[in-house]
This record gives structure tokens, C-alpha cells and sequence, in this order.
């Protein structure tokens, strides 16, 4: 079984490729790093790194970037940073990962907490978490040949805490390696048809 | 007390303005008719609106466009369209009316049932309703001088029903009038402190 991971260098990426890579074979992507190069806010940077690709069992995403700033310091430049790369990077992930991925391929993106939960300064990270989440649940009900899709929303990091802390009192942190194993649980049915 | 509504001359504004304009002063705005005019999808048109407008005790927003299309069939551009207009032309209305508002003023914008309960073709609208839920409740931790903020999600109206029956199958419908109503009840604060 063969996956493709977008953003595997970053926190969570590298430890869902630790979790992952117990049972299947990763191509790993990032900006600089990994086997293969894309960045998630630029469509044709997808377009070259899929032109590359032979089709996959699931594709998994650990990547996007918001603006952290209080709401009366976002403007509209801020808020389009959140919407072209963690929102419109990951929807374009899917629109031309589809064709990559075999029948009853998964695909998993990342939203987070804020979408449900606010903090201050996290309007944008609120914006688009949440809209991952309508994304997600509206293009489940029209994915072809069985493809499946989720999202996983992950609480603040532990990892993350030195310097996110403040904004995030009282929220129960986890270790990034607790949000990795959300990635295998999602693709878990090919667990049970394949020796993998 | 005053209201400044945009989209007064949509299915669900027209239905508001009769609501409000029961007890309240209201400034209504649309593209081409009501007393001033602005186009939601365009920041430069909403500062120029609000040049011209003195403190309101409340903004209300009937308007926002999305893209309706089989998932297959969106790509950037159609998807940008709900972006930039019901999603970031609400935020844009909100972040550029708060200077306008009186203090313990009222913010209201139009969302809708997409963003928990997907229909097909509606990817843009889950993204994109469930992305104003998200913001306004970090906006809502973040607002100064008292000023709230809410968001109406109806579900399909009954005067849609002609064309949008198929697509939402199983929806209960209700009437504008009904949904007007919520726009009465999240501004019920003032008219306990008012004689209004």
C-alpha cells in the first residue's frame, strides 16, 4: 500500500510518517524537503507534483498555514494567507489528487480544534478549520469509486506548547504522536484486506 | 434604533426588512436598489458605503453568493466566488462595520444549514456557511465595546422550493418569514432597553 503525504517534515507530518511508515510505503512531500517538492497554496506546484505520481491508495495532508493576529489587526491580505494555503491548498489536494488515487483510496486532511472551540487571535484558524469540516462532509457524499475522505482536528500540540500556551489555556494538549495515530485509524479497512 | 441591512432585496432581506421595519429604523442596502448601494464581494464598495453612514445600533446581512455544481465541476474559480463574497464579504462587513457601530451594538450575517447537513453540488455552501460559523465565534470573543455577533442559518426556503426541491430532498422548508424572524430575535436586547 502506497500513500502520499503532503507535509510530512513538519510537526505532525513527522510523526504520522513515523506512525505510517510501520506498514506502508510513503512517498513524502514537502516545500524543501522530502522525496518529492510541492507547496500546498500553489496550484500549479500540485499540478507538477501529481504529473509525477502513479496512482496511490490514499493521500494524507499534514500541512496548511493561518494568520495568528487579533481580529482587529486581520485584514483581508491575512485572511487570504488561511484560505489559499491551509483551506484552498488542501481543496485543491483533493480536487487533483482524485485522479491519482485508486478505487476505495482515502484521502485525510487537517483542520484543528479552533473550528468549534475559539481562542483570541485564531479567527482565521476558526474560518478555516471549520470550513474543512463543511468542505469534507459535502465532498464525501460526491467522491467517485468509493474514495473516502476525512479530517482529522487536532487540540493543541505538546510539542507546541512553549510558545502557543497563553492562547490556548485549558485546553488538554497532546503529543503529536497521539494525533499521527488519527492518520493510520483513518485508513484502517485497507489494514484488514491487505497483509499490511 | 437604526439598522443598516445589506441585501434588503433578496428572498430572505425583504422578508427581514418587513420584520424589523416593524420597530426599527431601517437603512437598506443592495447592489442596485434599496436607499444605498454596495456589493458584498467588493471591499472598496463597502468602504465607500460606510463613508456614509453615521453609528447604527445593529448591521444585518441578508446577501452572500456561493457556486452550486457537482463537486467534479468545481475548481478555484468557482469555489473563489463563495469565497469572496458570502464568506469574506461577510467577515470584510463586519471588520470594516465595527468603527460604525454603537457600543453593546449588533452584528447579524446569514450562514446556512449546508455547513453541518451537505447536500450534492453544495461543497462551495458547506465550505463556506460552515466557515462563517467558525469565524464568527472567535469574532465573537474578540469584539469590542460589547458589540455581538450571530449568524442565521436557515434552512431551504419554502419560495426556493420551485427550484432547489430536488437537491434538498428530506430538508424541512420554512417560509422567509420565519427566517426573518431570527433576525428580530438576535437583535430582542435592544428592545428591552429601548421603547422601542
Amino acid at each position: 500500500m502506497k500513500i502520499l503525504m503532503i507535509g510530512a517534515n513538519g510537526t505532525i507530518g513527522k510523526a504520522a510518517y513515523g506512525e505510517l511508515s510501520k506498514r506502508k510505503e510513503i512517498i513524502s512531500v514537502d516545500r524543501t524537503s522530502g522525496e518529492l517538492h510541492a507547496n500546498l497554496a500553489d496550484s500549479k506546484s500540485l499540478d507538477a507534483l501529481f504529473a509525477q505520481i502513479t496512482p496511490v491508495d490514499a493521500i494524507v495532508c499534514a500541512a496548511g498555514n493561518v494568520t495568528f493576529a487579533p481580529l482587529a489587526e486581520m485584514d483581508e491580505a491575512k485572511f487570504q494567507l488561511g484560505l489559499q494555503d491551509k483551506l484552498m491548498g488542501q481543496v485543491n489536494l483533493v480536487q487533483k489528487g482524485i485522479s491519482k488515487l485508486k478505487d476505495s483510496g482515502s484521502i485525510t486532511l487537517i483542520g484543528g480544534i479552533l473550528a468549534g472551540q475559539p481562542i483570541r487571535q485564531g479567527a482565521s484558524a476558526s474560518m478555516v478549520n471549520a470550513a474543512l469540516e463543511g468542505f469534507i462532509r459535502a465532498a464525501a457524499i460526491e467522491l467517485p469509486r468509493g474514495i473516502r475522505i476525512n479530517l482529522i482536528s487536532p487540540t493543541v500540540l505538546e510539542e507546541a506548547l512553549d510558545s502557543y500556551e497563553p492562547y490556548f489555556r485549558g485546553f488538554d494538549a497532546v503529543p503529536a504522536s497521539r494525533v499521527a495515530k488519527a492518520f493510520s485509524k483513518l485508513n484502517r479497512h485497507f489494514d484488514l484486506s491487505t497483509s499490511h
